[in-house]
């Protein structure tokens, strides 16, 4: 493991990078801003896949799967949409590369094999999508179409942070269509709402439901509806989007379809998508100068076990108890690691295992032989707890909910505390630049407004919060009326 | 549903594209030879995917991501590789779109933003995972490493065919490195083994295991295991392979251990793959002119429920009748769908479920009601049975076993029946064009007469098998001295 990592106090940023490569989440490859997903990295992500598949399919959801590629001609059809990802995608226009006859061994772009029209790596798929959608829909009994794909996306972004902004990343796209705008409408608050179960549930992240402002709404959508989480240096992280997209890919796609009643009416459309961007999400609400901090419930180890031992015979001993609570551990379902590598000594596995977030730490030696005992660590507190052998199992599923339980908690109550009501624009500015989180002001709901703060404040309207309730007051910045106070934050 | 579908003997081509349209599997995009999987064909590649990576797993491997694109210098630094897919990749050369002046409303690249360097869109993985293995591995105690990945991949194939041959296509791709050239070549075995026992297990297809001659090797591997099936038209399709890497890699990415002696070696290699090519496979072994046939073990619903009723106070006590066998079988594991909808006649269903492979169909009606009993037809043999409700859990188990067992025998009778040892070119001739199948011949090993063969009669050498038995004889073509029979065959 080697060196500390760099305390949150002192650079949050380093921090972060610093855990994503030394617990070996990921890193960066010889491609520009594209990330390389470890092993241990990406076994997070199976997880939160498996989970939100599942969730997804009781909605009645099916997957798919739609081309990578994206024709121009596709991708400018719905305007919004295409200016919205126009600026930052990887075009391909050659078929093929031929022999560099100036540089042997190297090889160059056949200018023979250029494209008759250009291919738009997917930024994302509504295009290509509703271009299909097309020919699946003829009548009311075609609908509603409920579809999930699974995939990679490239966005072409200029300054990238492993798992936070890549120029590819991992996610989940799901395009719905609809006879009725409320059918519509209730799809996408569903699967906010779905999104919302998942990362309070299985990444224990607290989340504000809320809608965004037309300034922050997702190119082509009418409404998108999103769900704010807050990190530890009162970020905030948009966590996941869900959106109303009216009939506008209808419309461009022309997308028709026969009514029960005899008529022809423009299909409702939404789109919702979360991303490998959770993971970052998932590091920083909960890990601390130690390393990573999982939840129990996304933790791809839940427990491990450490033999202290010297000498071939105690190892034996040990092994062999070991291997019997492993047995009853994973009949219960828990995913368990017995690290018996020979070649390192326990200090050292002991931090690479809190480095890596592993909820729960058994440690073995030749005292808890004789006693019939073992030595429990909590990676989220640290704390220890001896415990009888006999009594593991119950020990160990017991503590596994109460960590899941604990590290929500501890987050709620940090989010808790860092929503500030503000009266003015002074408060608001110190805030901002002091304790940071959200705050809680009231805004005149223009876009000129929103663009006046985030240039003084680098803050952002998050969400306008669902829960929200009704209360008179004067926007912040512009003194004018304001029906409701909304929630500002700087992001990322 | 609609036509029937065209003859396997009077159109195979066209039959196998109405299956897979009919059946819900896939379709052609926009993208010129891009596909869109269906969910119904995707429910299958799922099913598919999670057995895989089920015996993935049991085999010691984890599975990570690497970048979709591959920039051009690194693409080019295994020069056989990079040779093999020159010719046919999507070449990405511009990071962004911008309004097209002379066209309001539209787009065209933006020459400004012209990648420094080229980017290859991965038809295959080595050279970037070998750029990274070189980060990772320094001593023998780094290895091996065992990794898969998951992914699609673009390969700009000029002539393409839904599921068996598309420009992108899924697929999982497993890269190793090793200390040494025994392991290396043990992990190639145990990877193809693996493939076999998945297709011989799951999708009820005999495969033959082999050696690739070295004109149809993998670009960059030292040898390329394979596994080959047979169509019922009598082509052969390569259904997976595994490839020993040799050194190849290694070198062009200069990735070396320091070994336990205290020396420097480069790292042994291997690489194997199977894609959503299976999915042909699967389709052109067991479907017949009624439609798909699914072997049980991937079937996305193994058993549909049709009620016949009229009236809805039928249709209610038959429901209730349904629900209650659909919960037994559910909970055995079965995967069941009650196809109640009110729109469809009963024939319009039975045709429905036949076309889409539906092993086992139980239609109860109102008679059964009376009687106690249901009927159930196979859609392999197209044979009905009556059963009583009593005992139909148990039938179901039974059956669903037994037509997985019977496909595999069928396929292994045709396939048997399919393997000619021939004595000279003449009658190697008659057979390739007439009976089809493979042909057991005596090949000299040479490359000239693996071409003149391929250039007269469109048979390539599918495969050495592991099996073949020493055997002295003389090339069929050239008349040279030969030791084995290999197999030859028309392949997809």
């Amino acid at each position: 493991m080697g060196a500390k990592l760099t305390p949150r106090e002192k650079d949050y940023s380093k921090w972060y990078n610093e855990i994503v490569v030394n617990a070996d989440l990921a890193e960066n490859s010889a491609v520009r801003g594209c990330m390389i997903i470890k092993p241990y990295g990406y076994a997070i992500w199976e997880k939160m896949q498996a989970e939100l598949d599942k969730m997804f399919k009781a909605t009645g959801h099916e997957n798919a799967y739609f081309p990578l590629f994206v024709p121009k001609s596709l991708f400018e059809a719905e305007e919004k949409n295409a200016e919205g990802f126009a600026k930052e995608c990887a075009v391909v226009t050659h078929y093929r590369l031929q022999n560099d006859e100036d540089n042997p061994g190297k090889l160059k772009v056949d200018p023979k094999a250029k494209l008759e029209e250009e291919l738009v790596v997917r930024p994302t798929s509504e295009a290509v999508i509703w271009n299909t959608y097309k020919s699946w829909i003829q009548s009311y009994r075609d609908l509603p179409i409920l579809i999930n794909q699974w995939a990679n996306v490239v966005r072409w972004e200029m300054r990238t942070r492993l798992f936070l902004r890549t120029a590819e990343f991992l996610w989940q796209e799901g395009h719905t269509a609809h006879a009725t705008k409320v059918e519509a409408v209730e799809e996408t608050k569903l699967m906010n709402q779905v999104y919302a179960d998942f990362v309070e549930n299985y990444m224990a992240i607290p989340v504000i439901q809320g809608t965004k402002t037309a300034s922050e709404r997702f190119a082509g959508a009418e409404e998108t509806y999103c769900i704010e989480a807050l990190m530890q240096d009162g970020k905030a992280l948009q966590a996941g989007t869900s959106h109303f997209l009216g009939q506008n890919f209808a419309k461009a796609f022309d997308v028709k379809y026969a009514t029960a009643e005899g008529g022809l009416e423009h299909v409702w459309a939404t789109s919702w998508g979360v991303s490998t961007r959770l993971i970052g999400a998932l590091i920083m609400t909960h890990s601390d100068d130690n390393g990573l901090v999982l939840p129990p419930n996304l933790a791809p180890i839940q427990v491990v076990f450490v033999p202290i031992y010297k000498g071939e015979e105690q190892q034996a001993k040990i092994a062999e108890v070991v291997e019997g609570m492993k047995v009853e551990l994973e009949q219960k379902g828990v995913r368990v690691k017995f690290d018996n590598r020979d070649k390192f000594k326990p200090g050292f596995k002991f931090n690479e295992h809190e480095l890596k977030g592993v909820p729960l730490r058994v440690a073995i030696g030749p005292k808890d032989l004789e006693n019939g005992t073992v030595e429990v660590a909590r990676r989220d507190t640290l704390n220890k707890t001896v415990v009888a052998q006999a009594e593991l199992v119950d020990f160990i599923s017991d503590q596994l909910d109460k960590i899941q339980v604990d590290l929500f908690q501890k987050a709620l109550d940090f989010r808790q505390k860092h929503i500030t009501e503000v009266a003015d624009f002074d408060e608001f500015k110190t805030i901002i630049e002091g304790k940071g989180g959200f705050v809680s002001a009231h805004g005149d709901g223009t876009a000129e407004t929103e663009k006046a703060i985030k240039k003084i404040t680098k803050a952002t309207i998050r969400c306008i919060p669902l829960e929200a309730k009704e209360e008179a007051g004067q926007c912040v910045y512009s003194g004018n009326p304001s029906k409701q106070r909304v929630l500002f934050a700087k992001a990322y």
